[in-house]
């Protein structure tokens, strides 16, 4: 069953570990990972390819024109993409590569990918999405609400996902994302060259044997 | 998230290992395993209650007319039948319930359970199929020759699955099969209560929060 990689879309509400989960698939199961591109400025530790590619104004809007995107878009001033060229050579080599993505990214590449898997990242419960902001220590209570708030108006969004998968226990969570993936390739819609072969290969063997 | 089971539906080609399969994931993932009933007479070794019901021809019309089967055949001169109630206790309880079946069982059951998830297993490929039924050693070619006929037949249902995974090592084989039954339930449209359930808690716990 040799074929194109799987396009993962990881989506998930702040605060739920999603960089790390996704860290984790890469270390653990060997997926390729999308560094996306930006304009804004590096911060301190920051390493461009690694945790971005850092671009200019100019350089960013060149590759717009070219269409070396496949979806980008601005926030405040700065703009934000994923590189179209890694994302489709790894899928032609059969790597599944994943996309850490927020909402209306994940469904702009769902149009463009109708195969692409959308996995939405979620806590146990919204307490625990609470404590876990909370644990930052970093943040004040406006910060929390806000962020509180962004997740209660994605709940809307939540069911334009293929999945949802509950990040309670790291290593569990990081499994159940692998499992999702791997029936994903399961799927009999996608192996149906494997049955017209294997079809093929039954009459031809069958009719060998001397009775 | 806590909801019904799933039903899982095992088939495959003859020689293909579904047996040993199935025996694994019931002792290492704790799935509850279907016992079929039938009216053959048992072999030398065979349990009641664990390899099959056995029941009496009168016993199982019985059974037929009180719809105690979900789904049922005749083969030559027996019956063979998957009994209602354990599968729907199991499936209530939250347990997720395997039936080990051929193909005809699989669409009747698909009838009247369409969230049931059909798994064909097969083999890496026909000629592999053909060594693992010459290696039983017990069978002519005769009888080779027609399970690799039957199996010919059969790549035309294997379409009507929704899932197809390979056997080639046993212990990765059960580990693709519980990768299948295990994203089944974090798809989304599993999911509905959790998340009307997740948008309301978050909407109350977002207004507790002082700014």
């Amino acid at each position: 069953m040799n074929k194109k990689g799987v396009l993962i879309v990881i989506s998930g509400f702040s605060g739920v570990g999603k960089g790390t989960v996704v860290k984790k698939l890469v270390e653990k199961h060997g997926y390729s990972l999308s560094v996306s591109a930006t304009t804004r400025q590096p911060r301190p530790g920051e390493v461009d390819g690694k945790d971005y590619h850092f671009k200019s104004v100019a350089e960013f809007r060149n590759l717009i024109d070219y269409n070396g995107f496949i979806e980008w878009a601005q926030y405040v001033e700065n703009y934000y993409g994923t590189p179209r060229q890694y994302v489709e050579e790894e899928l032609e080599k059969g790597n599944n590569v994943i996309l850490e993505i927020e909402v209306q990214g994940a469904m702009r590449i769902k149009e463009q990918y109708p195969d692409a898997v959308l996995i939405f990242l979620t806590a146990p419960n919204a307490q625990i999405l609470k404590t876990r902001l909370e644990g930052r220590g970093t943040e004040d209570n406006k910060v929390i609400a806000k962020r509180l708030k962004r997740a209660y108006e994605e709940t809307d969004d939540m069911q334009c996902y293929d999945y949802l998968v509950v990040n309670d226990d790291l290593d569990t969570c990081v499994e159940h994302v692998h499992a999702v993936i791997l029936a994903e390739g399961f799927k009999t819609a996608e192996n149906m060259e494997y049955i017209s072969n294997m079809k093929e290969e039954l009459s031809r063997i069958r009719k060998e044997i001397t009775v």
